[in-house]
């Protein structure tokens, strides 16, 4: 479907996204915003779309479409099948922004909404073609994040709700197809609920904002990115389920336990309702397996973050160099050196726990890594311009490992001379030998990006590894290529 | 500090989580819990901590302390310098229980209450030893999150909330101290108006308990995971700032966006406040830079998830495949079979912007489980006991490349014979060479984990593969040891 037209009226945050989005999946995409900045503002969110966006998917996208300005609605909705309406918030405006879109635009084209909050019926009033308008809710950043609330009214021809549910599909969202209109559909009421008792808190003085994020980023957050409420609570409620679970917070409804103190009786017909749903939405696991399935998700996000060295990922890499200690080299150089010794983590292992082949690449860089750090190629001798680049490696794998077992990674220095360091790393879980890497590594000037000495500090302690490490037998394997034995 | 004592008073899905942290940090652990099951629940606890918890970090852990399970109070908390209760919220249950505690523990040991709404001061009321007792609100599963609310009451002594904290940071939480009592703490107050604002929502036969939980877990679950409330909203205010947020969504505060109605004023003074602390918090960075570490998070969750086909990241395996269509060999096998064509994303790069060293590995991995597809080797062969499983790489790297480029490998057989599949992979990002990846893999019976013959069809495909691609001129750099020049 890449090929077709997208009007985007309202160039903002939302409407810039909407833009950026249908641009990387091929559509072409017509602007109207009468902000003079709107250019150079809609450019940014693509910037950010084009580094973010086309990686999420492990296929090449289509090539982008052309991105045009126009000054008036009318030149913007020629020719485009769908027109995305962001601009701000006030109902009189939008329904005036329906009017010139549906006096100019193709009768059969979709018109969208961004509301966060007004349900389709308020936005179809006095329109001439109601049927032709939808809230099509999405989330900041809207080229990033797939869900959109598709919400049509009683005049929404079922046709026209397929229709956009296949072309949001296809631009890689997922349309959730809110039944029923009700004031901020779903996900909004949850933000606007939260977004009240936040600003209680605030006000009443008993948390910063700060305070806040980090009581829902470091925990609620991780759970909510995966699962959601209730698959959560399903879990929650152990091997008693989701009965017991609403069961036992029953009486909390009733306490002041938020703003919010308006809540439904908890009927014997309510409890069934949300237990059965909660029966076709996870009953074909069980909580066993819900359980790691959860955890395999948490341990996955929480390590990105740490990759990252953001939110709840910070708080490892701290607790990693709090017991971490001091980087130092051995005093006893006659034996390989230990660069790594840690669990294998979850993230790191394919459906039936084993380590994925990869990951023994990224195991064998930290030791690589913490190979440099021993010889003083740390941050701050990285800064002054220098650093090692991996030109080759050769990996064996000689047993399989799985999650949770204790790698232990012993490291030789081969070569240590000129541009040159030459690492042989054995990996072993207790005795066993899992596999070998061996590593060429060249030093590098940073600005130029092309071989240049270390400094002589760094030579002559790498130099000192290698001599020390020059009376042990030479390891099996090193200097062996692919295919030829040992 | 491990090799200290923790006592465990009820050991069900959040005691359980309890003791399995401490356990795996090292301390010995002490449960009392009359359930007759409690061993085996809070052994499956145990076991789930076991595979997700020590991989976490990239050191080991401390060897796990001593579990044991005790019939009485007295003797579970007989030298524990950390006492955890976690029994069912009611006010009277808890209380007698922490009389009993009192009176046997030492009068300097921590008792922390998992309360998920009872105030300190309501804990303590009637207690021998008030000071001692404090609010440490965790949340499930308590061996992944690090949030755990410590609330203290006025007759806390400081000395005892920086001696929880302490403890707290050291088995790997994030101790948020809750400056003000206040009832369900901060965490929960924004858990229970959701939870009562979705019992609403499935009550009036808006949302079923799936749509609700995709509606969290598509969209704003993935942001909170990672920054929380208010530095989201921070960039979603984009260059005009937090206050042009709160004042453009001020007026929807007064509508029926959620039954949370129960508002504060937002008085200039309530704005100032939030505006500045949101300065406190995020002011370091610009909106251009927040969104940027928003992105590389999102991504990187995103893509976590992909590889888990779990929550947004099974939508995006879907889109793959539907994109992507059938898989089969080209008719013309007289060149080399292009098996990757994809953007870098965000997660495979450094803080550069350079595709980590791992990466290349990672990407040629799916080169190859691409070529085992095309001839034939897919998960309904490899269901039948047989899969082909790496051996040997050999990794050149020739040139940098950055987060969004697109990349292609082409992909040579080098040999495809009896039980070997020698593979020769070049990646290039236009006609610029990136890196080559030699493979050596060996089919295998994955009973046995031992080599053996392929099924003869696919020995068939993969024969005339090679024998097609055997007219090619032998790449350089196949067949070399590291340090050997191509």
């Amino acid at each position: 479907m890449s090929g077709q037209t997208a009007a985007i009226i309202g160039g903002g945050v939302i409407g810039g996204g909407w833009a950026a989005r249908f641009l990387l999946m091929g559509w072409d995409v017509r602007v109207f915003d009468p902000d003079p900045e709107a250019e150079r503002k809609l450019g940014a969110v693509l910037d950010n779309a084009r580094r973010s966006l086309p990686g999420l998917s492990d296929v090449a996208l289509p090539p982008e479409g052309a991105l045009t300005f126009h000054d008036t609605i009318p030149d913007a909705v020629s020719g485009a099948i769908w027109i995305q309406e962001s601009v701000p918030e006030r109902l009189e405006l939008k329904r005036e922004v329906y009017r010139t879109v549906q006096e100019h635009c193709a009768p059969d084209a979709i018109i969208g909404s961004s509301t966060s909050g007004f349900r389709p019926s308020e936005l179809q009033e006095h329109a001439k073609r109601p049927g032709q308008i939808l809230v099509t809710h999405p989330f900041n950043p809207v080229y990033l994040l797939p869900l959109v609330e598709l919400v049509p009214s009683p005049s929404t021809a079922a046709e026209t709700t397929e229709t956009a549910k296949a072309i949001l599909t296809e631009i890689g969202m997922y349309p959730l197809h809110v039944r029923a209109e009700i004031d901020a559909h779903i996900a909004d009421r949850f933000l606007e609920a939260v977004w009240r008792e936040a600003l209680w808190l605030i006000n009443d003085g008993i948390a910063t904002t700060e305070e806040i994020d980090n009581a829902i980023r470091y925990g609620f957050g991780l759970r909510w990115a995966q699962m959601g409420l209730f698959e959560t609570y399903r879990i929650a409620g152990g091997e008693a389920g989701m009965r017991h679970f609403i069961a036992q917070f029953g009486p909390a409804l009733k306490w002041p336990w938020t703003k919010l103190m308006d809540v439904p009786d908890l009927t014997d017909d309510l409890i069934t309702q949300i237990a059965d749903q909660s029966d076709a939405q996870s009953g074909d696991y069980t909580i066993r397996e819900l359980e790691r399935m959860r955890d395999d998700n948490l341990v996955t996000i929480l390590r990105g973050l740490k990759a990252r060295d953001a939110g709840a990922g910070a708080l490892l890499n701290a607790r990693d160099r709090r017991v971490e200690g001091a980087v130092a080299l051995p005093d006893d150089l006659s034996r390989p050196i230990v660069t790594v010794h840690r669990a294998v983590p979850l993230d790191w292992t394919d459906y039936n726990g084993h380590m994925n082949e990869a990951r023994y690449l990224q195991a064998f860089g930290d030791a690589t890594d913490r190979m440099m750090l021993l010889i003083g190629c740390d941050a701050e001798y990285i800064a002054t311009g220098g650093s090692f680049f991996t030109a080759e490696t050769h990996i064996r794998h000689l047993n399989e490992v799985h999650a949770g077992a204790v790698i232990r990674i012993e490291t030789r220095v081969l070569l240590g001379e000129g541009k040159k360091m030459h690492l042989f790393h054995r990996m072993y879980e207790g005795t066993r030998e899992l596999a070998t890497g061996e590593h060429m590594l060249i030093h590098v000037n940073l600005e130029t990006r092309r071989a240049s000495a270390p400094a002589p500090h760094l030579a002559e302690v790498l130099a000192k590894v290698a001599e020390a490490h020059a009376i042990l037998p030479r390891p099996d394997g090193a200097g062996k290529a692919v295919g030829v034995k040992g």
